[in-house]
């Protein structure tokens, strides 16, 4: 790993991929903070140490590498998948850590839009370590680091819409039956995406109609360890008796539904992000108030010709008006077809 | 190409995938004849001539690939998409035809269900000839002798439903607007299989409100060489400056529109392939009546949330029955994603 090409090095792009998988699999738990993984590598590129950010006001995942690493980091590599933060928080700076604990090079994938933390990288250089970003940047902005990058730049919570409907669209048949229109492992997926939400939400009209609990389980039905935070939006009165309303996580009721001020309070409760799971009512207002950021839709293999759509009106009269995504990743589920979309620029 | 593996030879398979595209080239010219492809070897493997099925009346694909190879057929090998003929119709018996040009072995993907036509692999092995069957079968049986196979089978044309709507199962917006919810590509894709079938189907409601031409054409708007029938179905009055009455191709209407009694009427013109592009009442209609036998949807990266559903009313009112299918193929088309859907069984 010499020379200036060492961040295109198979044993860097290799950490890169586990930093972020490492990222991925603790984002849900880290509100406000960013979703990050590291793998420091000794100086002869073997693994010394792995970390990802824990819940607010504990390591970040830095300071969890370079403690497993100890001693071996010293002229070894940081592989981060965010630009290591300048300022000194809750925590110490991570720049400062890396910088003391003796690595050579960091290389990270996204560097950190927000003001108070950026400026690692520069410090970092300052201090004569050889500094490489941008590695696998798309795929990590696109993953773990998203809806962190999303709350950065605008100061709301980042809304991932998802659906299950008929391959014509609709979610429920005429007499308002549903289950099951998606296949098992679909619904395992739903329970993957929520457990890496920090709120579910859903209008009060789902509540009333599917009584529904909300909770991240795993395949046999136990609640994952960790539980996004539950939120009914609407006005209408619910039963007090409806498991939303059980033991199983936190659940808060917001009047009224405007989208904007739903994320605003959230945001204001460190919320980054936000599965909206309500019926076509909620998602056809968040579509039109342009607060959809994510779709993740799943299309069983069935056609109904009738029942519920799966959204409802957006403000659409035209078809030169219709809401343009771009499907970002489109795979089988099961017997179902999983479609992520992203809002098409301009 | 000795032993009893010979029908494993990657030369034969290349040959009965070149077959299979044969016969895919010529499908929707065909009617009521089996859209074959044949590709005859020579004894030391190399290919000395190929034939698709020409129009009714007219050779049949193992005739012209035989004509085509001359002496080279002897001590060859035939590689044909369905199992050749033992029946004289119009044309000599493909069976004797091959027995007589001298070939050594016949390889072929499906066996023929016709009780009239089917004993040629019999009558060849009488002759002496090495005779497999079942080669690359499901694709082929999938692919340009499908709607033949299912004609064979039921007495009726198979149907495919042809849609194109937005991610949330709409065909157009609330005032009507619907030009274009597909891309490019995908609209291409739609006059490929146009003109691969014998018939186009709508009803009086999709001339009155789109006016559609209903014609197979290239990129460039030019007709292709083969156009299907076009049939309107349903009992209203319509413009005679309707563009589907112009003299691009011919168009019949037919009164009422019960689906298996058009289908019938169809049968008895010969018709083995219908595409259905009507709109959503039709639909509904056709997939009630159990008449849908392939769709091919293409979904744009849009959400309406309102406007015009896809499909219609087809007799579903709990999720039990709803009308359940496989997904046989899913992949992007330009920025859509086209899904394929067969019925499921039982
Ligand atoms: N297939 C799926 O993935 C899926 C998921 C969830 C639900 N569903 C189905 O959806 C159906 C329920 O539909 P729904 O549309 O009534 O549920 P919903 O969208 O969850 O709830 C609608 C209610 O949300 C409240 N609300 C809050 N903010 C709003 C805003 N900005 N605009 C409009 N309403 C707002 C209103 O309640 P108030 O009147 O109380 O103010 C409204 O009546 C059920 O049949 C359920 O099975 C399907
Ligand atoms: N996105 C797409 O791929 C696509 C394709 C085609 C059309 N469309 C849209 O569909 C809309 C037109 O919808 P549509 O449903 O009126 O069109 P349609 O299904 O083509 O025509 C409906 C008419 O067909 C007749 N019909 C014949 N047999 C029938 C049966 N068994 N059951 C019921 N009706 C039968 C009836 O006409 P009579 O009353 O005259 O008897 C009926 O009103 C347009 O907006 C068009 O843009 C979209």
């Amino acid at each position: 790993m010499n020379g200036s090409d060492w961040s295109r090095d198979p044993v860097v792009l290799d950490a890169m991929r586990r930093a972020a998988e490492l990222g991925q699999r603790v984002l849900g738990s880290t509100s406000p903070n960013p979703a990050v993984g590291c793998v420091v590598l000794d100086r002869h590129g073997h693994v010394a140490g792995t970390g990802a950010t824990r819940p607010a006001g504990r390591e970040h995942a830095e300071a969890l590498a370079l403690r497993e690493a100890g001693e071996a980091a010293v002229g070894g590599t940081a592989v981060v998948t965010l630009e290591p933060c300048a300022h000194t928080g809750r925590t110490g700076a991570c720049a400062v850590a890396l910088r003391e604990a003796g690595v050579a090079r960091v290389a990270y994938a996204v560097a950190d839009p927000n003001p108070a933390a950026s400026g690692g990288a520069a410090l970092l250089r300052e201090a004569g370590v050889d500094v490489v970003g941008g590695i696998d940047e798309q795929e990590v902005a696109t993953g773990a680091l998203r809806p962190w990058l999303h709350a950065t730049r605008t100061g709301l919570p980042h809304v991932t819409w998802k659906y299950a409907a008929s391959l014509d669209g609709r979610s429920a048949a005429s007499d308002g039956t549903s289950q099951w229109i998606s296949s098992e492992p679909s619904r395992a997926e739903v329970h993957r995406i929520r457990a890496h939400r920090d709120a579910v939400l859903v209008g009060t009209g789902t509540v009333l109609a599917d009584d529904p609990r909300l909770t991240a389980r795993d395949e046999r039905g136990a609640p994952l360890p960790e539980q996004p935070l539950r939120v009914v939006v609407g006005d209408r009165d619910l039963p007090e008796s409806a498991k939303v309303f059980d033991d199983s996580a936190p659940t808060i009721r917001l009047a009224g539904g405007d989208p904007d001020r739903v994320l605003r309070s959230l945001a204001e409760r460190g919320v980054t992000a936000v599965l909206l799971e309500g019926g076509p009512t909620l998602a056809g207002a968040f579509l039109e108030a342009g607060r959809i950021d994510l779709v993740e839709a799943f299309v069983a293999p069935a056609l109904l010709g009738s029942g519920s759509a799966a959204l409802g009106d957006a403000g659409v009269a035209s078809i030169s008006q219709a809401w343009r995504f771009h499907f970002e990743r489109v795979r089988m589920c099961g017997r179902d077809v999983w479609i992520s979309a992203v809002p098409s620029e301009g």
